[in-house]
């Protein structure tokens, strides 16, 4: 059942005890779904209530610790044996006077792992402020660490069975954006597009794979709303004579395939071409500079000195790292391509390289998902890199 | 723009500082993003960063803040005047030595709001153990106080326009259960079923009005997989002779309308018909206690004591309130049904009754969400309450 090979998970499960070695940590609490599955396998819609994956050092495999009712979906999804596998019993849910981490804590101490050098990811969604505080409570004999990006960093250079899968969502992208520009027309509601997009993203594509869900919703703006970043569609109808921005993606196993494309219902004035060509000139300078020894940084100094000259500015960020990721985000909080940002690029990094302007019926969003390669980096979908203009 | 007359959000916002002098706050820090919305209309998929709402007794109107990209968006979806609305710089997003709250601890203080008694609901999704800590570090003259239901409390009871929004999910919902019980077909593959059901959950109802993307992606489990409660679709083709359990919802501007029902493809054995009788019996008995007057625990009584007669048990809840809400759940973590929630019934409450059983190869779901109403509860959805035999 599990998408990659045992001794996959095996090498991530070393390399992550190979840092806690370095770091000095006998245990790692890990709260990242996305985490938790690049390290199991685990995969179920169970992370709005609280779950963990916990490292020992000493221990082969880790454990998996959270709700009763979903420890058979971690028997099923992971490479866990039985008894490594720690339901909680359900009372501890969404009860204003225990915390499941309540359980946990008992059971690290069952197994002498509290009175250790814990590490634990502070950032992650789905641990509360109230889950910390119940681990300090509960375990007055542990030191706790913040090792924030240790796995991310490890998932930031994928292996070539993980960009098999991203490659896999790519080809499953390029059907969901042929599907959405299909679906972009005036007097058809954007709820009725966003529909047609969903159903493109699951179903994937016949008789090779399915989709799974991407880890952001379809994100649809027209008209005015392309001054914002993160609107959902509304009911309304797409209108002529209006620019429509697409940010979508496609998702194999978690791994995903991000892409936006942006249509003009209508003829576009010049002024706007002109910033679709600017834009567009842009993002290829990026992409010729995205590639092994150059750093994040260099990739956002390429687009800016480009497209500066034709006056355009954008004050954040052109792209960021992603990969295997759950909601609310298929970023990997990690490598961001901007400025200050000195990390060298590797051989199997995958960046979303998306320069989005957002300005008030007049955004544009044309972007790239790709993976690094020996030389450059290698696009993820084939979808023309254009303004797609839609004249009556 | 707004869902919901100003005067509702008015209303809200005056409740939740009622609740604020009655523990004498002059601060709330709002993180959770169904009470962002709640108190001030804004709706983005702007969560995956730190971002919140500020609520200051002495001031008419709460503060949003979150990314500077974002808060056009808060300017299209709140009712907030433009000078209450404060984006980050992008710098601040995903960097290793800053974070965002350290932009948000600057603003507090310029505000004079840091010396005060400040409310947090400690155990939203989305506000991590380090974002909390970059708050006590800026705000040392602060004293901070977790008041983690004090929001959800008052979304318990919903107004009658809220209800009105919750009716039309239902109605979504009918068609969504339709295309989801034609959809599940031998040979047909989970992805494909998946597929239109996301298609039908958005479309929504064809000339009245457009679905939102509900909180949790469609849960479809068939044969072992419906010993499981949470796992996703899977690309295989549903098989004769097995169970599949649907646990589907539509959403309109956030408020929900879950339904589980589960399809028998083939001939089901009579012991398994039996399962479903005493689960539809015991949902009934359930529902005719779920009134005002009763409390939580009544409900789960009134189950647990029928299915008992027929050898049934259940350990986990039956239920719990929801609504309005965001991805990772509908459910609003106040109420359960289930022994010890000892919290009087009353009119407006909305909850989702799902007795879920899980076993291998013979798991059910047979679930109704229902309006609390003055003499008992009123379903959202009209979708017969049985178990569907689809025999070859």
């Amino acid at each position: 059942m599990l998408p990659f090979d045992e001794s996959e998970y095996r090498l991530r499960i070393q390399r992550t005890k190979e840092k806690m070695r370095e770091m000095g940590l006998d245990v790692f609490l890990v709260f990242d779904p996305a985490n938790m599955n690049y390290l199991t396998g685990y995969d179920g819609w169970s992370f709005y209530v609280p779950q963990l994956v916990v490292v020992a050092r000493d221990e082969e495999y880790p454990l998996w610790v959270g709700r009763e009712q979903d420890a058979e979906g971690a028997r099923i999804t992971t490479l866990l044996p039985d008894e490594n596998i720690i339901g909680y019993p359900d009372h501890y849910v969404h009860h204003p006077d225990r915390h499941p981490f309540d359980f946990l804590c008992h059971q690290l101490k069952m197994r002498e792992l509290d009175f250790r050098e814990i590490g634990v990811d502070m950032d992650s969604y789905y641990v509360t402020p109230s889950g910390f505080e119940c681990l300090h409570r509960n375990l007055p004999r542990a030191t706790f660490v913040n090792v924030q990006v240790v796995i991310s960093a490890l998932r930031a250079v994928k292996s070539e069975a993980e960009i098999a899968y991203m490659r896999q969502a790519g080809r499953i992208m390029n059907r969901v954006m042929e599907v959405a520009r299909d679906a972009v027309r005036p007097g058809v509601r954007e709820c009725d597009a966003a529909g047609e997009i969903r159903q493109a993203q699951v179903q994937g594509l016949p008789g090779e794979c399915g989709g799974d869900y991407p880890a952001i919703e379809p994100i649809i703006l027209s008209g005015q709303r392309t001054a914002a970043a993160h609107l959902p569609w509304t009911d309304k109808p797409f209108e002529h004579g209006t620019v429509v921005i697409l940010e979508l993606a496609a998702c194999r196993y978690r791994y995903h395939a991000p892409l936006a494309r942006t249509v003009y219902l209508g003829n576009p004035p010049g002024e706007y071409l002109k910033l679709a060509d600017t834009v567009i000139g842009g993002l290829h300078a990026a992409l010729d500079t995205l590639k092994p020894g150059a750093t994040c940084e260099e990739v956002e100094f390429a687009w800016s000195d480009y497209v500066g000259r034709y006056g355009v500015k954008k004050t954040s960020r052109i792209g960021y790292s992603m990969g295997l990721n759950y909601p609310p985000d298929w970023g990997e909080h990690i490598l961001s391509l901007r400025r200050g940002d000195k990390t060298r690029i590797e051989p199997g990094m995958a960046f979303h390289v998306i320069p989005g302007i957002w300005q008030a019926g007049r955004g544009i969003e044309i972007s790239e998902s790709v993976i690094v390669t020996e030389n450059g980096c290698e696009p993820l979908c084939q979808v023309p890199r254009e303004l797609l203009v839609k004249a009556a």
